[in-house]
């Protein structure tokens, strides 16, 4: 038996201890635990993590004192115990949630402005990749990731992942023949898994690059399922779904950076109805004692986001040429935030999902931002050793990602937390702070021009006030204050592409 | 009288005559002729020339010895003559008609690839500027021509035009106020016109613009009506406008590179119906004894193309972003040429609409052609003196006037006439020759690449032939042949934007 009688808020508290190893302890017994404080009271299941030993984890929340008691036919017998709940230090701010509507923000309500990247495989790679991985994230903009749990099979990812997250032996992918190969609901004998017995090692890995993220502020957006697969992992039955959520909920939901990405593409996965999406959601719901982030990614037609469940839009680009200009549509319609998870990558690769220049996706970005909406990175520069930071990670070659850390900053100026869309002239995008009061106190407003190219705009908001103009180059990341202005003024500029105007009220 | 005995085939035939100048001779007399060869009779109006003239004038299509006889209220006496039409000549290929439902050519069957711009007023500025704009012509791809007839009141436009279509005065306008300024329903105040007596030689002087465009092989897409007025003009009543079109058709049809532009941006005319503009349509076409092309364009929304008068669509950009690549979409719904005559312009000036990029324009020109329509050019280059190509001509200063050049010379090696528009994969535009076994015996294939950067692309057409590919970069403007392959097949790209595969199948 082991645990810690002291923890920070929001971190992960472990009970562990031995427990029956005869029969199928993935299967055959249980373990829950009961967490009590001044404040909350929650009960949790825990789970087998292989090699006889039994752990239950939890995230408190509150800086209290807490009373814990965990049985279950794991053992005969009942634990109990006490720890104490430090304040939150460094970079802890808690998990992210929703907030007003359209926007993030973290438990101790720091604004979270969602600036993401897929990198689909990361974790599934050698130890050399994964820590040159992190050290690429740490120095990007990037305070969100999208992963799978289960392996990937497609184009530049034809290897094996480093482990499987069931015991057994997977397919010999030499027999795939061109017919099979992208056949995603077929049948690709084998495949040997007993799909009743967790490769405890492969979650415990995950659980380490959930941790490394954690410490340098990246939140892990998880993939559940996926189309992409050759180890039948995609065509389990309802019953092995079930139990995988249930492991992976009680394995994963006390680390404070996890969201839950039902699928990606999940209108490719064949063989789940709608029926299946919703009890899976209603599963996570309910194993998931901390309401974490949940979003189901489309591939053509969008899931109805409009579902209870669903607490954010997690979009795939709609159109070979709009989407990120679709952001104020689709917050009126769905009334939550719209995250463009993917709005095609910058890269040189031959699917127009992944060759676009990152001209064209920071213009994307600065589109979904002054329409109260939120840009997706990732990176698809062809690779001799088919290394793509979209599905491996490794090094970010791009010019995108440092233009998407001036955005970031941009945003994060935002008086309040979040902007919201302002209708202004027809060939303008114009963001203000969400909140009213903010928008109300600062006057600030951001304008954006995108591809066109004016050599100077006309601005009026009242005839009384001074406000103050910065012309930004969202492209060379400037900002140049260019004086104050009073009544109806004319602010040069230089006739380029993507430039914005900042203006604020004085006094 | 007055009248050559001999005449080209598709060239103006003039009769002229001295005839009663007592009463209005513009709207109290009139004169008709006859002309009649072994292959065509035709009876058409002529008009009062002022000075005591009358003229006639009608278009040959035959040839062959044509009779003619001339009569009416403006003289007592009849007129019969004779003249021969002889073959045309040099760049002569007869009025444009549409062919084959989307596609346009010359009467003698010479492919016409539509490739405009607009210079609303370039006719209306001075000598010197209205050479320098022929000049300009002369040297660009542009083989059409958007103006107006009636003068412009506009932003960069707020002079007086040489010569005004009406006998009287004009308003006095440094009396407009920031209030009736821009207000094109409204009353202007001031002007003092005779509506039953036109300005002869402000026609005259267009005729002459007709014709000077005529030899150098651009045709005239005459807008008839547009709101941009201070004048009046654009508020006359029915009988006004029907007296001011047959006018205008009785002096301009006879020109073979006449086309009618009903109205530019129709739905901005507050005081005109739909009734109303079916009403003009009617005039024009049964006035036109040539039945030269017709359309209208719109601001907003679109007038009702399907009209069986509407000969082919002239199209304003209906989004920010997306315009050229509903071309497709236009072409199933219309059944009708689509021509994008105006898709935005390059330029600088401050509204969207005339600050795109030559790169942004480019891309939209080669998105139309390859979805088997024509874009349209304009250039708002912000000038100190407000001489601004897309309303007085004069020179060119963009960068899209080559490659739109390069583009026309790729569609002019389209096997027969004219690019349909054919479903390939998802990420790219793919245009084959419209002619079904020009498509066939060619196997030509135009694909496009727009903002995505492929750095390779596979092809596969069959098994059994070899093809022929060049590689061809639309903005640097070459064409490079890559060699010859058979069955599956992968081409190198360059991974840049704007790049065009080009495919022909060999022997």
């Amino acid at each position: 038996m082991d645990y810690p009688t002291q923890i920070e808020k929001w971190s992960v508290f472990e009970f562990s201890c031995g427990g029956r190893t005869d029969a199928n302890p993935f299967t055959d017994f249980d373990i829950t635990a009961c967490f009590e404080s001044g404040s909350e009271k929650k009960t949790v299941s825990g789970f087998y993590d292989g090699d006889g030993i039994y752990k239950v984890r939890f995230m408190p929340s509150f800086e209290e004192e807490y009373a814990f008691r965990v049985s279950g036919s794991f053992c005969d017998e009942v634990f109990e115990g006490r720890f104490t709940v430090t304040p939150p230090t460094g970079g802890n701010h808690g998990p992210v949630r929703v907030c007003n509507t359209f926007y993030f923000a973290y438990a101790d309500e720091t604004p979270y402005y969602p600036v993401g990247t897929t990198c689909y495989v990361w974790n599934l790679q050698n130890d050399e990749r994964i820590a040159q991985t992190l050290d690429s994230l740490k120095k990007s903009p990037f305070n969100k990731i999208r992963f799978c749990i289960f392996p990937k099979h497609y184009d530049y990812n034809l290897g094996e992942p480093r482990s499987y997250p069931y015991q057994g032996t997977p397919m010999d992918s030499t027999v795939l023949t061109k017919e099979n190969f992208w056949d995603y609901g077929a049948e690709t004998p084998g495949n040997n898994w007993d799909f009743t017995r967790f490769q405890a090692e492969h979650f415990r890995h995950i659980e380490y690059c959930i941790g490394e993220l954690l410490k340098i502020g990246i939140e892990a957006d998880l993939i559940l399922f996926h189309p992409y697969d050759r180890w039948g992992f995609s065509r389990m039955t309802a019953e092995e779904n079930e139990r995988y959520l249930r492991y992976v909920t009680a394995r994963f939901s006390a680390y404070r950076n996890v969201w839950w990405a039902l699928a990606n593409e999940y209108d490719i996965l064949k063989n789940k109805s709608i029926d299946d999406w919703e009890r899976y959601a209603e599963i996570i719901t309910e194993s998931d004692p901390y309401g974490h982030l949940r979003s189901i990614h489309n591939c053509i037609g969008f899931y109805d986001h409009t579902r209870p469940w669903v607490t954010h839009c997690s979009i795939q680009r709609q159109d070979l040429y709009r989407t990120a200009e679709y952001t104020n549509e689709w917050r009126e319609r769905f009334k939550k935030p719209i995250v463009l998870d993917e709005i095609a990558y910058e890269g040189n690769i031959q699917h127009a999902w992944g060759n676009i220049s990152a001209r064209e996706l920071v213009r994307r970005f600065w589109e979904a931002a002054c329409r109260g909406g939120y840009g997706g990175h990732g990176e698809t520069y062809f690779d001799e050793n088919d290394i793509l930071w979209w599905s491996h990670g490794g090094v970010l070659k791009g010019e995108s990602p440092q233009r998407i850390a001036f955005l970031r900053m941009i945003m994060e100026q935002t008086p309040g937390n979040g902007l919201r869309p302002k209708a202004m002239a027809w060939d303008e995008v114009c963001a203000v702070p969400a909140e009213e009061d903010k928008a109300e106190q600062t006057g600030y407003h951001l304008f954006y021009y995108s591809f066109m190219c004016p050599s100077f705009r006309d601005y009026w908001f009242d005839d009384v006030n001074e406000y103050s103009v910065e012309v930004i180059d969202t492209w060379n990341m400037t900002v140049e204050n260019v004086g104050t202005f009073k009544g109806r003024f004319r602010v040069k500029l230089p006739g380029r592409e993507f430039m914005a105007v900042r203006v604020r009220r004085k006094g």
